[in-house]
């Protein structure tokens, strides 16, 4: 099994997902519990807003990209452990039936100053819908083990 | 049923939420489907990552917040449309047992350029752990209508 530590990753690497398809019972399902607005329960009263029908909460869209992004190329030693974003932005709204992928660009690796075995590195996560539109852009930072000497 | 436009947000306000304990099953069951790593599915294996113990997803912290803002008293009219985050953290891991609560404040409030019957405010979403504690710190950007004339 890949591991990588933080002297794998290098500024411009780019990273991939497999695709996960968007499920409209998950999409109520994830709402009811967690964000129980009307455009993410009723594909009825969807129509009216903004999002046009049934779309899928934008919380349901990150966890999404975060199962994508474990099961994943990136596969840092230690697990996916994000400190924070600098950037979250989600343009386009994701449906039922869209099917979604991630990909991960490197833009910044250092190890860290607190903690002698860690290190830090900025990605860019961008989940794209099947045509290709990004439905969520994160920038954040993964905590990154150094190599073991 | 209180519904609130853009004319009714000033900076500096702040807003509350009511209070959601963390549940162990449901942070398995979250981590099952969307975060599968061990330091999220099993207390065992968290013990000897920085975590320490049975630790929620990020995302499933995020997700909890946003039920406690759709129940809070923030109430913009057409629902809670976030468009993303300028800075987005978890300063701490959020544990099963943990109680947690969001305090919102307005930060800017402005007319959208494109959409004049809309407008945006941007609002820091602070939750804390029952010691008071910001467990994750969102400032971010809601779609609000402005009032009917």
């Amino acid at each position: 099994m890949i591991q990588r530590f933080l002297e794998d990753y290098v500024v411009g690497q780019t990273y991939g997902t497999g695709r996960l398809r968007v499920d409209e019972e998950r999409v109520k399902r994830f709402a009811t519990e967690f964000d129980p607005q009307p455009f993410h329960l009723d594909g009825h009263a969807a129509r009216s807003t903004i999002f046009g029908s049934l779309a899928a909460s934008g919380w349901h869209t990150a966890a999404m990209t975060m199962r994508l992004l474990v099961d994943g190329d990136l596969k840092p030693a230690g697990g996916i452990i994000g400190m924070g974003f600098e950037d979250f932005r989600w343009p386009k709204p994701v449906y039922p039936g869209d099917e979604l992928h991630v990909q991960s660009e490197i833009l910044e690796v250092r190890p860290s100053k607190s903690r002698p075995n860690q290190g830090l590195i900025k990605v860019r996560n961008t989940t794209l819908n099947q045509n290709g539109e990004p439905v969520q852009i994160a920038t954040g930072t993964l905590l990154v083990p150094r190599r073991p000497s």
